[in-house]
C-alpha cells in the first residue's frame, strides 16, 4: 500500500509571491523522489475553474457575501473530493494556492462573514480533511499590493483597498498563532533567495519525517 | 406604508405545467390590481442565471453532490437578497419557479444528500424567510417526462431516469402533507383549463385573506 500523501497549503495576501513558493515547493519535492500535485483554489478542476471565473470577474451587480461563501464552497466540494482527495489517496503530495484559511482571511476577515459560517460550511464539505501543513507567506500589505498591481489588471477582489488586506493579514497572523504546530510563517519580504531556502528547507524536513514514521 | 407583499412559489416535477401556471397566476394577480414579480430559480438575477447555466450544462466532469447543493444555494442567496425580499417590502408579490423545496426534492429525494444538510444551508441563506404558500403541481411522473421530452433537448437533470424522478415526486408529496396549511397540492394530471382554474381560485383567496388583515 502506498502511504497517504500529505497535503500542504500556500497563504498569504496578493503579491507575497505563492506561485513562485509554490513552484519551487514543486521543484524540492520532485527532486527528492516524491509525486506532486500542484493546484489552485478557487479552481483546480473544469468546474471549479467555472465558479472562479464567476466568482473574480469584475461585475456591475453586487455580490451578495453569503454568495461569495457558498461559491468558494462549491467549488472546494468539486476540488477536494473529485482531484486533491483522490492524490492524496494515491500517495501523492498535493501542494495548494489558497484553501479554507482564505475563505477565513478573505470572506470573514475581508467581508465580515462570521467565522462560525465559515466553520460550518468547512465541516460540511470537508468533513474533518484539513492541510497537513499550512506555509503563510507573510509581508506588509503595501509591499505586495504594489506588487500585485505591477502585474497587470486586478480582479475583484484585488480591487479592493489597503484596508480590506490588512484585516487578511490580520486572520492569517491569528490561525497561525493559534495552531503553530501546523502553521509555518515565512517572511516574505526578505531576498527571494532566503525565502526560497527557508520554503524547501520546511519541505525537506516534512519528506523525512514522513519517512522515519 | 405598503403591506409586506407574498411569496409563493411553485413546484413539481419536470413537464407538469409550472411555466403556464406561473404565467395564469401572475394573470390573476395583476387583474386583481396587485403588483407581481415573476421569477425563477436558480436564476433570477444575472450572476444567479449564470450559476444556473453552470448547474444546467451536461458535463463530462461528474459533479459533486455537495457541489451541486452549495451552487443551487449560492444562487438562492443572490437571488433572495437582491430581488425576492426588496421586492416583497415593497409591497409586490412574488411568483417564483421553483425555490427550497425543489432543493430537498431533487437533491434530497433525487441525489440522495441527507435533509439534515439542506436544512442547514436553507436556514443559512434565508434565516426565517419560508415562501407564504407553495403550489405543488403534482402529475404521475411518466406523463410529465413526456411532455418535457416534446419540448427538445433535455439538460442535465432532465436525463434522468424516471425512478429519480418518483423520489422527487414523493419527497414534494410528503412535504406538502406535513404542512398543508402552507402547501397547496394542485392536480396536475387534468385538463389544463381546471388546473387553472384551481390555481386561480387559491390567487383570489390569498389576495381577499390579505385584504381583510
Amino acid at each position: 500500500m502506498t502511504a497517504k500523501g500529505q497535503f500542504i497549503t500556500f497563504e498569504g495576501t496578493e503579491g507575497v509571491g505563492k506561485s513562485t513558493q509554490l513552484a519551487n515547493a514543486a521543484e524540492t519535492l520532485r527532486n527528492l523522489g516524491v509525486e506532486v500535485l500542484v493546484t489552485r483554489e478557487p479552481g483546480g478542476t473544469p468546474m471549479a475553474e467555472a465558479i472562479r471565473e464567476l466568482l473574480l470577474a469584475p461585475r456591475d451587480e453586487p455580490v451578495h457575501e453569503i454568495t461569495e461563501l457558498l461559491l468558494m464552497f462549491a467549488a472546494r466540494a468539486q476540488h477536494l473530493h473529485t482531484r486533491i482527495l483522490p492524490a492524496l489517496n494515491a500517495g501523492q503530495w498535493v501542494l495548494c494556492d489558497r484553501f479554507t484559511d482564505a475563505t477565513f482571511a478573505y470572506q470573514g476577515g475581508g467581508r465580515g462573514v462570521p467565522e462560525d459560517r465559515i466553520a460550518l460550511l468547512e465541516n460540511l464539505v470537508q468533513g474533518d480533511v484539513r492541510p497537513d501543513h499550512v506555509i503563510v507567506l507573510d509581508a506588509p500589505v503595501d509591499t505586495g499590493m504594489a506588487r500585485a498591481r505591477r502585474r497587470g489588471e486586478l480582479d475583484r477582489f484585488e480591487q479592493e483597498d489597503l484596508d480590506f488586506f490588512q484585516r487578511i493579514r490580520n486572520v492569517y497572523l491569528a490561525r497561525a498563532m493559534a495552531q503553530p504546530s501546523r502553521y509555518h510563517m515565512v517572511d516574505a519580504a526578505r531576498p527571494l533567495a532566503q525565502v526560497s531556502g527557508h520554503v524547501s528547507g520546511l519541505l525537506r524536513q516534512w519528506v523525512s519525517g514522513s519517512e522515519v514514521l
